[in-house]
């Protein structure tokens, strides 16, 4: 189990460590709460979960405390590492008054390197996702109800990792459109942006399809491919994330297209669809062997429409695309 | 716009009230971020988003500020008011640093109570919800494939509100079981818990199926009933909120079957599928006009299986039943 390297690698001057997250605390036990529970950490680690979890929990090989009331059963005391990302300022009132508290962040770290059996899901993941997209036909369907045949035919076989999008012609300028009831145009932009969940890990892929290729979508597409690839160069194990976001970027000002990327170029991916290391401008991570991130350049014209292309990628001395629906033109 | 009314409210002693749920953001200004955003309270409020959400934001009647990077350029000072139970310490040390910081609970008890509008988007929510469960045929479908299929139906025309339950036989022994493989057989008990949401107002309903009705699937589908009958007579202006919890599990008590009743009786919806009150116990609070809940009896038997009966109640002299679809027993 991984919580014993989690417990032994726990900073020694904690006298406990909690973990909220139920990502977290699948990633460390096995088991995926399906309510409010705790992971206690320290020399007698445990599980607090609920009475609905308790049939769930029973065969841990740990120990599982069933809890009625979570705040007059559970209390800590002494120096208490707790996620500050993840944990409020009511868990910290009401559970550790009189406490100290650290930032605990071995298990982000932990959980941004993948094993081979967290690729291996990841990688069964996409492969539902492509298979989808490959056959997949918007003709004739609104964005809504070609995100519902999209989200339909995932949970299917899987589990739909977020809310497909679909955002077409002059509604692709939006990054984060919400589907709505406008009928999909084959002459326009559209982006498809959608993920599966495999056995709990994600995969989030985009392609913009277009069967009028203008001038102008050419050379947006073929802006958006070179600055990914570019951005891929540079995930390689001991280079600083920053200089990912900054290459493409780059790339994007060459083309006049700069001020149109509006978010960040990517983001870890697994048990979470968005989890650490955010690939930004801002980040003070460096890039580890293990990492899988997404990689998603996009431009967005307001008026006109957008363009997203997203893959996720292995970090490794060559970076190691996983996704590989084929892109439209031969970039 | 209700932003006028709570900034009207605020504590005096505050200088700032900074909201960060994109549901509350959208409650007092009628947009929806798609992503992180800062509602500022205050002599002058302001709405901060990220590039993402410019072209969406830029009509909005109020100072709209569009922000490249929030730690740089967004800061506070004096004493600030945040909604604790859902601001973490992360984002405290980040903004915070040599504030002092109140509970910002002014946003929540607005929101408990919803308006005629709020009132017409949930029951048109649960319309949609209700139709779907009179259509749905759950014959020869696995679990997963029923759970796909009814987020395929809401999503054609709404969102899903959340995954789908669908629950068969002994697995309907496990109050949040995650739709997997079995196949459905009709004389087993199968729990549909389901939700769509309408113009961003959520439903949530659960009814428990069987079509072979046994001896002791009568007793406790009864007993669930009853004990549900009990609780929303406790749901008038003024009552304690915990005494429709207490009278749920009283009856329940009654028939043998407290124990098996392992969650809390219900929780406020509307924006989120769970918000305030949470009816249980330990609440503190007092039901008021207006409050929209959910009522959810439910008896777990490890081994056998389960009976959940849940429906969406407004709190009023003579307590609404806003959902209105059938029972199986005559109760």
């Amino acid at each position: 189990m991984r919580l014993d390297k989690a417990v032994s690698n726990l900073d020694p001057k904690l006298d406990t460590g909690v973990v909220l997250k139920n990502e977290s605390i699948f990633y460390l036990t096995g088991f995926f709460p399906t309510a409010f529970a705790l992971l206690v950490m320290g020399e007698e680690p445990y599980l607090a979960v609920s009475e609905m979890d308790a049939l769930l929990a029973r065969d841990l090989e740990m120990e599982v405390r069933v809890v009625k009331n979570f705040k007059k059963e559970i209390s800590f005391r002494g120096r208490v590492g707790i996620e500050k990302k993840y944990t409020t300022v009511g868990f910290v009132e009401e559970y550790l008054k009189g406490c100290k508290i650290s930032d605990l962040k071995l298990i982000e770290e932990m959980r941004m390197i993948k094993d081979d059996s967290e690729i291996g899901k990841i990688k069964s993941s996409i492969e539902i996702a492509e298979e989808l997209l490959g056959n997949l036909s918007l003709e004739g369907l609104t964005e809504r109800e070609a995100a519902a045949k999209i989200s339909y035919e995932i949970s299917k076989v899987a589990a739909v990792a977020f809310d497909p999008i679909v955002a077409s012609g002059k509604n692709s300028a939006v990054p984060h459109h919400l589907p709505s009831d406008t009928k999909i145009k084959s002459g326009e932009p559209v982006i498809v942006d959608l993920g599966s969940r495999y056995d709990h890990y994600n995969c989030d892929i985009s392609r913009t399809f277009s069967e009028a290729k203008s001038k102008r979508f050419k050379e947006i597409y073929t802006a958006v491919c070179e600055a990914q690839k570019e951005g891929i160069k540079k995930m390689i194990p001991g280079a600083p994330v920053k200089d990912c976001d900054i290459a493409m970027r780059s790339v994007l000002r060459e083309y006049g297209y700069e001020e149109y990327f509006v978010h960040s170029s990517g983001h870890g991916i697994g048990l979470e669809v968005h989890e650490a290391p955010r690939i930004w401008r801002e980040s003070k991570d460096l890039f580890k062997k293990g990492m899988v991130t997404t990689i998603e350049p996009g431009v967005y014209v307001p008026g006109w429409g957008g363009i997203r292309i997203e893959d996720v990628v292995y970090v490794d001395k060559r970076p190691e695309i996983l996704t590989s629906f084929p892109k439209l033109l031969n970039t």
